[in-house]
């Protein structure tokens, strides 16, 4: 499936990318590599500075570049405002997106006679439709995958092994979920009667929008009343909690080990960085950006970007973190002036018994 | 499964709540539902304050309120000191808890000739049950559940898809464990010997309590040498990680994310928030409480709320808190201050000089 | 498989460690045991001075203990300089490592016929082994792994259950992953083109190296290029989280919920404790140590140990943390002498009138 770089500018413009090449427009690239790792007849690319130092050892034979990156001489070069987007539209000219091929295995899958599987499903051995679940067409379900009773996937969805849809959840068009990922468990949801905990049944559901792309082994709560919902073109890392009644709007970001607790609000277009956290009852705007670790506990504006724990508007984390950095050197600073005081104090009171004590 | 509106009030008195009923006492409902979602023939519930505007707007045709709530005219109104509690009550009247119902799939469970497995057991396709495992009665255990080799499970115990237990560990009676989640793996004991990491078997197991529920994608270690436990009556959410040996109490409760390295000691009744943290080899008194992403390293007395990083007593934390929001400012006027002595010193030093130098 | 102390005190030769035995020689123990649990018939120890109440109240019949410990009398003593390995190296001898047991059950395995397996190997029903994939010899793999195409494993390696090995992917030698870990996921990929996230095909593959073990429910991203890389006797807890094209060193050691973001180059002996994180496009030096919590934003040299949000060196950490915990006193002091300097203030401009408006 080798392109030359000229149908490769052409794929760019088909994105809307303008792009400028600086080399042979004949020349065939196969695949993509990194700089470290490609060879010749691979194109590569620049879009961290940070890296700038591996493409002056690169081998690759063309590289990616912003319109004015220095190239080694004898590299193609083709240059463009957005050298990631460039090079993600390369990737899937060359290599495509991963084929699923239906098994050719002996194995059996467990289907319930009340369950209804689309058409041109690839269901592998193993998997198990519970009683009235519905699974649409063109589904992708590997082994160990369990959709429960009355659950209902749409079409072109995509599950990876041992992924769980407990009773009656719902899953859009176009899903994609990676290995182990759990969605509808019941909630934390427990109310103190008696002396005791007693379980309230969680009788909503967890419903993921359209689009949508869970990593792995993330856990997303059914809701105790109504849904839980993960909104349309959403995308998640691996290893995040979602907690019952909590609803996220479409196109969000989330990284590893995020964790939302019950009933929480999150708008569209949400950024949410590695390991942050969100209490319950609490609304996050839209565009918002949640950074590393950060601990909200109050509501979040649109467009705003918050940080630390608790979250605060970023330049207010950055002044605290600054000031916090400089504490022990504040710290000796008032340790001087008080020293100094009381100096002072003393010659003052030295000087009034001057004043008055020796009047002239 | 309707209830009118007087024999919901009598489930009430079963489990001791005190409820008035402000509207007619033959209305029924069928169901519930939240304030936002409910419509004629449910019941729905103001709890927490904050939501007292989704109740001048709802369609539910009752509510559970507080005893001094306004309600829009026109809604059938339960009065209670417990709202939560009271939904709680109704949602189990109305809807009751899941059932599971035996499978009629025509796959395959492979359960070990040695393996044991009580009466009225729900065994999914899919299920491994290993030499010399007991299986209570009836168990649910659905596709993808593994019982290690010589483990026990008690009665009325409920594994969803691909929980693993592995070998030797002990599940009590009436235990709930959701999908993905893993019981009894090798912590990370390594002693170094002759300069590398050699591995200690881990000879000891995980034991889980009567009444426990733990949610999906946990992870929680057999102990080295003895026991991990998690006390009776215990509650986990998602994504919890437990050290081996440590031993946690009975009718705890622990949000998503809750990490605690090995051989911690956990009283009764803790409550510990989200991403919370506690370091090895300490102990956490009974009813105490670890707030959200709190790191723990020191023990924690019994009844105290602990917070931060490190984690100190609730009102230490706050007070750091104010005052690290205030640093910006303290550092501003030490400035200040600085100016000001500096000023005083050399208006004292001319002073002097005025002083003892120009003798009147 | 008892043993006599004098026969393990020679075992403990052949790890290299010495060892003087105070007691008798010929006494015989079967198992190692904890010092609450243990009785007569098993040894015990002491390493952590914390427990050494235990050790005055133990029923064991044999410890092992540091050279000047007090044992009470009646028990008898190995001494040695590594209490910790000492006990190790004698659950080795009396308990052994975990063996696994061929199945006698009748399920299936599902394997593709273009998949081949070593000799010798334990393959438990519901495991499934997709196209061209390739399992060594002695493989060890549990119900539910799923092994993707042309992925390829050592030999020696043990699968517990439901661990899935994406497409593509390496895993070496003597290798042990605990039940629900997923190997080669997509990471979170997606590049904004046409103002929406287009995925990018995540075409690299995750590498995890020999002798690593990993624990339970973890999530090692596939790289977006090139390789996602475990160095070679690595070990990991559960629950943690590698992002894509991370490269991790050798003989490492990472606690559980500990979350590495992409592109993150760590070297080798490095541990890191719980719930830490590391932003993407940085580099952990050797013998680097990572505190608890920490969230790594910059570069950590060799041989350092980081601590706090944003991590610092331990030092800096330390004197940050005493600091803060002084701030309310540092304020009250801030304010006592702000009343004090405005008072000398007035004086001096007292002062001034004195000395220059009543000359004498």
């Amino acid at each position: 499936m080798s392109k030359s770089l000229a149908e490769l500018c052409e794929v760019l413009g088909q994105y809307g990318m303008r792009a400028e090449l600086d080399g042979d427009p004949e020349h065939r690239v196969g695949s993509v590599a990194t700089l470290e790792e490609a060879g010749p007849g691979q194109v590569s690319f620049l879009s961290n500075p940070k890296y700038e130092r591996a493409l002056a050892r690169t081998s690759a034979s063309a590289v990616v570049v912003s319109p004015d990156q220095r190239v080694p001489s004898g590299i193609h070069a083709v240059r463009t405002e957005e050298p990631y987007g460039a090079i993600t539209a390369m990737i899937v000219a060359l290599h495509g997106y991963r084929q699923h091929v239906a098994p050719r295995m002996t194995g059996q899958q467990t289907i319930d006679p009340t369950a209804r599987v689309g058409e041109n499903a690839t269901i592998y051995p193993g998997v198990t439709i519970d009683r009235e679940a519905v699974v649409g067409d063109n589904a992708v379900l590997y082994p160990g995958v369990y959709i429960g009773p009355r659950a209902r996937l749409g079409n072109d969805v995509t599950l990876f092994p041992n992924v769980v849809v407990y009773d009656d959840c719902l899953i859009g068009d176009r899903v994609t979920i990676h290995a182990g990922t759990v969605i509808g468990q019941d909630g934390l949801g427990y109310a103190p009667l008696g002396g005791r905990w007693v379980k309230i049944p969680q009788i909503g559901i967890a419903e993921i929008g359209d689009d949508v792309e869970i990593g792995s082994n993330c856990s997303i709560d059914r809701a105790t009343l109504g849904r839980t919902v993960i909104g349309n073109g959403t995308k998640f890392s691996n290893l995040i909690a979602i907690g019952h009644g909590t609803q996220i709007g479409e196109h969000c970001m989330f990284v590893a080990h995020v964790g939302l607790a019950g009933s929480v609000h999150v708008g569209d277009h949400v950024t949410m960085a590695g390991q942050a956290g969100v209490v319950g009852h609490i609304r996050i705007g839209d565009h918002a950006t949640i950074g590393a670790k950060a601990g909200v506990i109050n509501n979040v504006p649109d467009g705003e970007t918050f940080l630390g724990q608790p979250a605060v508007p970023i330049n207010e984390a950055k002044r605290r973190l600054v000031h916090a950095a400089h504490l022990p050197e504040m710290a000796k600073t008032l340790k001087a002036l008080k020293r100094k005081v009381a100096e002072l104090e003393q010659k003052a009171a030295g000087n009034r018994e001057q004043g008055t004590g020796k009047p002239g």
